[in-house]
């Protein structure tokens, strides 16, 4: 795969200082409708040392635009990252649409790295291929283009220039172990590439003997991709414009419970707690959270818990009373209301990343990324694709949490309709709680049989091994809370064991 | 001080129940009132160990309306937050606007913590106190409203709670270390209260022996305080809609050059540097600030380099000289435009504390805070008072950057206005530059006088023992981007012997 990268290409001087005019010129006109696109931009520069990724980088940041393109490299890590699921860093560092960021080292980086110096056998290899064609496709999905480029270069070559730089001091640390190990860091990048070669992510392979040839080579990848990747834009926005007006709210109504019975259905909502027991099964069970939840700091676990819930469920109450029993520096509250416009111009998951406690600490997020796949599925917000798609997205981002040692929780309080409106009727005559009820609460209240299905599917396909949903009888708010509270106990107990 | 908070106040569980929802609904329709405002609120909540600091925190977020409330607690440092200037952290948590964010510690807690147990001398913890007292001036005069809240036990309270908690797992490390400090803890503390205590954010000293008085004074004063903040507000817009209309453009024009020779038309314009030259210096100064790049992370120096300059006068070109001869891994350039709406809810310096390079890492800023004393003073995006006191803010964050260890660069690029009145006509002609000029780019140039004064203010101003402007004369672009390197190096230098 590598031969045609070491046919010995180069460009004169003079052809290339022409040709360089052009292309940048083209590229700017390129940037600049990029940035009227909802697209992000991804460049990835990688490749074998020595074959001048620095240089590729601080050429393209000199031909472009420098408003609307960010470069990251990702070399050492700090503790914040270490203390998160790998992904964290790249997440944080994913450009805005419309945008371009070159990712000099990438989520190619450390699995290739560590499976050339055999810290992981062959098939932690695969899977971790497996997990960045599925990541990139995710990215892809949501509209960006990624650019992957890997440079490459003869041995006789390399071993060349690695013996010249090391002369000077531009050289990286593992620039020595590199030069005896090509043979090995050829193989092992070779099958990553081939197993993340997509049609819509595919990879680029550029020849890095001469430098002109090199660069120049690198900016019409990026000017074509980034041309053919507006037109296609253009195309689409072009065939929705002519198009029929397609129902933004899907006709979809539930089929009658008799048919199937749903997850739902069978949720025992007569559960009820005295108010007696309550009283003394919530002391119990704080008293014993608060010590659990010492002891998962100890033991820096990491704790996410997720409530969803109908409106006037009871979300807000159970969260305070498991966070009144942690101490307010454990934990953190995330509230989910509309996106900043940072959230809005990058991937729906992004603005969750986000907030990916550190180790030891507890987050809680009060409504979360599922809103993909209710409110935004049973309003419209979302297209058939997106929210469709999104069940797969959600687990693969569940599984990377997990994997990375964090107990997840996710809840669903569930009441019944009648329920329900009792709640609303209360709260508009109660002065303290009437700002919790809104126009909107009553609309969505007439979609129940949409929201139910969306429900009923959602805990379906994301209650998974690692990440199971727990559906609270929320009817009776005491059985509610302490359900939650049994479970949370129940969860960093089996986690700090 | 502190007698006053050991009263032994209390209230009857009866009183406090209707009391509460009182507090409660009024608070949360200030909350409401507060959502439309532009003031961002910062809630302290300290004190000694044992008074329930947390469980105000807790109160808080059960009362308040938890969209538009974040809590953050700040105990253990990140290596993300020791390699950067102290109050990194702090800005990072900083509320937006119409928002309240609950600190629990704050910038209070190590400066008070370090004197108890003796690591600073008093002069250097008054010192402190007084860096305090600008922060919270700064933020109030950028409209925040500052509430801070000193928990108070008398001493054989705090020693029986203390008793009482360590039975439990819920107290801190550093709880016993605090109980046979009380003395000195009371010393420092009221010592720092009296210190910081102003006008337009005053400490509010609450006795917490009663958990219920505790909860509902905190309640109390939290309510009066967002209320008089918002009449406050509410008269000011009055005034203003009333007042007749100031001059968004302010009237000032430059003197005549005779009668004061500045600090610009002291810059020698015809400083130029031959092909041949150039071609020699660029080498050498590139290759040695290649080393020193490298010299200044090993030795973990942080590096920020701040590029303005006229309109066409070169930066981008200057910028690309010093980043190419740096490892990509080890820059990252900031290029300034419209600030995001996350960055326009918050102080106009905290979009630039955000970018902070970590240990051995460099930042360029393209255009950088010092806007806020340029286009927008001259423009009249920002109001008199504004960029006013913009110079001593800045001052101050500098310093802090400096204490902390930066290297920090700022440079001037000038040219006169026929050169840039070429520059423009060549941009325009030319495809691969004429994305750099813009409309806008043609008034400025008509405001050169009032672009003049304010540069000359800013550099007079802002010229200080640890961060002096370097004014580069670049009508010549080879003459400009040697200067540029030459001093890049001389501090590198200076920084790693």
């Amino acid at each position: 795969m590598f031969e045609a990268a070491e046919v010995g290409r180069k460009i004169p001087k003079q052809a290339f200082e022409t040709r360089a005019r052009e292309v940048q010129t083209a590229l700017l006109a390129a940037q600049r409708a990029l940035r009227d696109s909802s697209i992000p931009v991804v460049v990835i520069v990688s490749g074998v040392e020595g074959a001048g990724k620095g240089s590729v980088v601080n050429r393209l940041n000199e031909w472009l635009d420098a408003r609307g393109i960010e470069t990251n490299a990702f070399w050492d890590e700090t503790d914040e990252d270490r203390q998160r699921p790998r992904y964290w860093r790249f997440w944080r560092a994913l450009p805005a649409r419309g945008t371009i960021g070159i990712m000099f080292g990438s989520w190619y980086t450390r699995p290739i790295i560590d499976r050339v110096f055999q810290r992981v056998e062959e098939a932690e290899f695969d899977r971790e291929l497996a997990r960045i064609a599925e990541f990139e496709r995710m990215l892809v999905n949501d509209g960006a283009l990624i650019v992957k480029l890997w440079y490459h270069l003869p041995k006789k070559v390399q071993r060349k220039r690695l013996e010249a730089e090391s002369k000077d001091r531009r050289h990286s640390p593992l620039l020595k172990k590199f030069s005896k190990r090509y043979d090995r860091f050829s193989e092992v990048s070779e099958r990553a590439i081939r197993t993340t070669d997509s049609g819509p992510c595919p990879w680029h392979v550029v020849e890095a003997t001469d430098d002109r040839y090199r660069d120049l080579t690198t900016a019409e990848i990026l000017l074509e991709a980034v041309t053919r990747r507006l037109a296609d834009a253009a195309v689409t926005a072009a065939a929705e414009a002519t198009a029929p007006p397609t129902p933004t709210e899907p006709a979809r109504e539930p089929v009658a419970p008799e048919a199937s019975l749903t997850i739902l259905d069978r949720v025992d909502l007569t559960r009820a707690l005295s108010s007696k027991a309550y009283s003394r099964e919530l002391d119990r069970l704080q008293a014993k959270l608060r010590g659990l939840a010492w002891a998962a700091r100890a033991r820096r676990r990491h704790v996410i818990a997720v409530f969803e819930g109908w409106d006037a469920a009871g979300k807000g109450g159970a969260i305070r009373r498991v966070t009144g029993a942690m101490d307010a520096r454990l934990f953190r509250v995330i509230s989910v209301a509309a996106p900043t416009d940072e959230e809005r111009a990058h991937h729906y998951l992004w603005r969750f990343w986000r907030h990916v406690p550190r180790a030891g600490h507890v987050t809680i997020y009060d409504r979360s990324w599922y809103g993909r796949v209710l409110v935004e599925r049973v309003e419209g917000f979302a297209t058939d694709h997106e929210w469709r798609r999104a069940y797969e997205e959600i687990n693969e981002f569940e599984e990377q949490l997990c994997e990375h040692g964090t107990v997840l929780m996710k809840f669903w309080l569930h009441i019944s309709p009648e329920e329900q409106l009792e709640r609303f009727r209360e709260r508009e005559v109660t002065p303290w709680k009437e700002h919790k009820i809104t126009p909107e609460d009553w609309r969505n209240r007439e979609r129940w049989g949409a929201y139910e299905l969306a429900v009923n599917e959602m805990v379906a396909r994301t209650s998974t091994a690692f990440a199971p949903w727990k559906v609270v009888a929320a009817n009776d708010k005491r059985w509610a809370r302490t359900e939650v509270l049994r479970t949370f106990c129940d969860r960093l107990e089996e986690a700090v064991s």
